[in-house]
């Protein structure tokens, strides 16, 4: 397996697109260089190679099973969990004195990506753990930071989200477990939780579940959940486990994919009491579990960029090496085969994934960046923009990787051929792993009424316009490298530095454009919200999340291709030209081959398309 | 599991589009009748439900593996090939001397999709015998047909076919399989053969491989290749099955889907000598495999259109009966949940589904109906029509409906959300079993290049120029069947009658813009032909097939809604009516929301865009 994602790839996103080295200057980050956040990623490099890509396989095909109560899993993963722990990455982002690293969200997140990359279902175990941990930072009390977050971070414990319920998945607001108040202050927590990942397991000592319950006499609806620390085994004041605490498996669930997670059903009180402790202020449970779940939708995008981008490296070598056919026109059978990158439609599909997975893992990066800028920033205002940017950016952070990623693995699949069905290979695990993130921390069709209902609404539009004006920066950015304008006729994508400004600025005008067509559609489906049900007005919302996913995918491309193009008209040479070409190629790609359905999406939306709304249920 | 596809569905499409009901006053079908055909199709029916679906999962989790060189499945799918063969389905196109039940194709058809729908790897044991026995059938001497034909087509027999090598998948030129000539006539074949479906089992008394080898000093390329007869084990002149034969199971490759079929490397004479008997002419066998070929890949289109049409029926039932969630604008959480089909974005899911799956199932019966003309027409230019409609249609029946229906089981599984995803629920098992269809038999991309590069150009274009005219002459009879044109302004789809008129005017309007851009992006391509090397005139053919095959579907929606706006303008009412207003909005949605696409299609394809052609290996 190759590394991944590319070394070259990800320091051109980290150091020549995203100023990452910047952040060694902020005070949090004060112990850092550019030089030591690259010793991170090499450990992270290292990991994976180590602990988690060799079981990749084995961790699918032996999934975990219950044994006399308990869940077996391979014992490759805990020494992975462990492994993952000692080289600090549960707890990278979190303070020092807490036995945190204190990285940025950026390297952070560059690390992670390799472990995504080599093992997601082995690695979730440690970035559930994360988050989970993150949650009882900036919610928990004092008490419960030093009885559970501690140990998580050291990864003794491991950590779940139990929001889900076998009739309350979508809909959060429909949660029927209890939480009964005790004299103590601690809660009863009685009811089932379903889809829990991680829920049930032997690799460490303890499992903190984080569980939305509503309190006895709440209010209906998402206004009375609370938040709940519910340890599998009570700690007591010295953080000693002792007793287990009324959660039972209920079973396991056995998924398509991703199998090397367990997937579990748990039942909170059901044989014996089970005490959970609240996190922040009763009924406001799920304001701090959105705090976690717009990190896990991030985080969904990342594992699927991650995926995304082993499907392209492993398919790419093989197209490489694997000889078939001659090229249309050769009529001579005694010539020797080609490799099939030769053929044009391997190359399709090959440009299909660079272009995706190369953007996927940019607007991960930049959202972790733009996390950083929020916490860390100096200047009010850039902490401000960061917020409104990753408001507007998350549904798509979330959405977009998994969906397009899945194209493109199918792709690398279908570059194999028959080996990329066949279990031999790897490309089918990444193909049904992947599938789920369209799936969980709120289906795509939840992302779309969350941007198109809510995100590019509230504070009148607010993150849009920035977002927008963003893009607008980049148009003026692009014409400025190459001198202003679209001059020069030549049609050679980067083979030339003539060629390489001349794609810039055609590229230029085509995200003004866009820009231009997505505030427009937006603007429509504003001024018919004021008037239309609402269920009419978000009919269509999926199709305005793919025509904003794919606008600012062109505008992350744009700002990839105008450094790209600085160097080549710089007059770079050798290995890094090629690499700048192909990030120009992969930019032409977008804008020529994907980008231009927007045009009739856009249509649809404006025209306000009634045929989905307008079908009833009896014409099925 | 419903009955897939919908009774109403098949009648409408075999009586009311497809004009069946015709082929029993054929002479080779003289036994028929319109109630005769709809007994086949209950027997197939009652065969799916009964020895079919119930071991699907079963078949796909107890995979066929390796015990003491013999090759075991569970009990169930030796039970299922024995009742399919009893019903006489291996036969069903087959003369009645030969044992053969004389059906139309078009019947044949409609029953098999319910096998493929049931439980394609059972199935497929049976439908890949009847595709070696259709190629023995037409290129076998009397001898072959006594001894291998007539036991294949009563289930004493299994069949295979043998094309693929390790290092000669997509390219067959490159085969290495030998043939060397005895004294006796047969051959002594030696070689290894991967990838093939069914080529070890224990499921009846032998199996008949049809094996393509080249013969000691046959010339290079596709023109040295030869087909043969290669039984597993030897058989006599009286039809005893006698000593094995020298082909040895070399291994079973494990599948991502699909699982219930073993797919094998076999070695031919690597242990004791394998003899092999001459189909046809030597040096002639890629033009006898290919008539096989066609078949086999029409085939792929029925399977993919089957599962497609088991995972939308299965997905409506689940969005019917499913609560969730409440519409937007409901913000009192004491009202109850509402079935989650209320929901705009999933009717979104299933009315993709529907115009897929329908289409999907229409296609690959029309192809059928033109099998039947092209064999049993009376007057000789329907015969010579069917046959050039067939061979441009044939790409598109094979590539289209895997590749769409994996876009509409992928919606299914997202309606139901986690459930969708896991193995406890039908829907992730089609979505791994529907993945190979856009690989084997052709891979798409060869489909592509077939289309491109040879069926729209041979014999002047003539088979494009009549399949333009044949959209011409839907266009027509749309609107004849509405009075003439677009009046009328109501913007209600099929609600009424008038709305219905509406709908199917705008829909022609519609498909003569498309079959315009088809034929002008076509011969765009044909002028570059002329003067660009081969492979850069080939280079986008991958956009070219979406093309044409988006433009095929939206004919054959105007097909169908011609037909629904027919019957609800002459005033049907009650579930009929109920029936073709969802046909109606189905068409509404290919037209709305696919069909738009293949501007930016035409317009890449016109301009020749160069980016896939141009991007370099280095850059990469």
């Amino acid at each position: 397996m190759t590394t991944v994602p590319s070394p070259r790839d990800l320091d051109f996103l980290l150091y020549e697109v995203l100023d990452t080295a910047a952040l060694a200057a902020r005070p949090r980050h004060g112990e850092y260089s550019r030089e030591a956040f690259d010793a991170v990623i090499d450990t992270a490099r290292q990991l994976a190679a180590d602990h988690l890509a060799p079981h990749q396989k084995a961790n699918d095909e032996h999934e975990p099973h219950v044994v006399d109560g308990k869940v077996v899993t391979i014992p490759e993963v805990a020494r992975a969990f462990r492994a993952v722990a000692d080289a600090g990455f549960i707890a990278a982002t979190h303070d020092a004195e807490l036995g945190g690293m204190q990285l940025p969200h950026t390297i952070a997140t560059a690390a992670l990506l390799h472990l995504d990359a080599a093992n997601v279902a082995t690695a979730s175990y440690a970035l559930l753990t994360t988050g989970a941990a993150n949650l009882i930072a900036a919610h928990g009390s004092d008490d419960q930071k030093a009885r559970f977050l501690a140990p998580m971070l050291a990864g003794r414990f491991t950590g779940t989200m139990a929001l889900s319920e076998p009739d309350a998945g979508s809909s959060l607001a429909d949660l029927r477990t209890r939480a009964t108040p005790m004299d103590d202050g601690t809660f009863r927590i009685t009811g089932t939780k379903m889809w829990i990942s991680g829920g049930e397991n032997e690799i460490a000592e303890n499992i903190v579940h984080l569980v939305l319950a509503r309190i006895d006499g709440a209010p209906p609806g998402v206004r009375g959940i609370s938040l709940f620390v519910v340890p599998k085994r009570l700690v007591d004041d010295r953080g000693a486990v002792g007793a287990t605490n009324g959660v039972v498996l209920g079973g396991l669930i056995h998924k398509m994919g991703w199998r090397g997670t367990t997937s579990t059903v748990l039942n909170f009180g059901e044989q014996g009491p089970c005490t959970g402790y609240l996190v922040g202020r009763a009924h406001h449970g799920l304001a701090c579990m959105f705090h976690m779940m717009n990190e896990a939708r991030i985080g969904v995008g990342r594992a699927g960029a991650a995926m995304g981008y082993a499907a392209y490296r492993y398919s790419l070598e093989y197209a490489r090496t694997r000889r078939q056919g001659r090229l249309p026109g050769e009529k001579d059978p005694t010539r020797p085969q080609v490799p099939i990158i030769e053929h044009p439609d391997v190359r399709r599909m090959l440009l299909q994934q660079k272009s995706v997975v190369e953007a996927a893992v940019h607007l991960t990066m930049l959202c972790a960046r733009l996390v950083d800028d929020l916490e860390t920033a100096a200047d009010e205002s850039v902490r401000r923009e960061a917020g409104l940017l990753l408001e507007v950016l998350t549904p798509v952070a979330k959405s977009w990787p998994g969906e397009a990623c899945q194209e493109a693995i199918s792709n690398a699949m279908q570059i194999l051929g028959g080996y990329g069905f066949a279990r031999e290979y790897p490309i089918e695990q990444l193909y049904r792993d992947n599938r789920l993130n369209p799936i969980h921390e709120g289906t795509n069709g939840i992302q779309a009424l969350d941007l198109l209902g809510r995100k590019v609404r509230q504070d009148d539009g607010a993150a849009l316009t920035l977002l927008l004006a963003r893009m607008g920066a980049t148009v003026a950015a692009a014409r400025e490298a190459v001198g202003g304008g679209t001059a020069g006729t030549s049609t050679n994508g980067g083979g030339t530095s003539l060629g390489a400004a001349h794609t810039l600025g055609t590229l230029a005008d085509a995200l003004e454009a866009a820009v231009a067509r997505l505030a427009a559609t937006t603007g429509a489906l504003g001024e018919a919200s004021a008037t239309l049900p609402p269920a009419r007005a978000l009919a269509n919302a999926s199709v305005y999340l793919e025509l904003a996913s794919r606008t600012i995918v062109a505008w992350l491309w744009l700002q990839q291709a105008t450094v790209a193009a600085r160097a080549l008209v710089a007059g770079t040479t050798g290995d890094d030209a090629e690499f700048y070409r192909g990030k120009l190629q992969a930019a032409r790609y977008w804008f020529g081959w994907e980008l231009p359905r927007t045009e009739a999406q856009a249509a649809l939306l404006t025209r306000l398309d009634s045929t989905v709304y307008e079908m009833q249920v009896a014409w099925f």
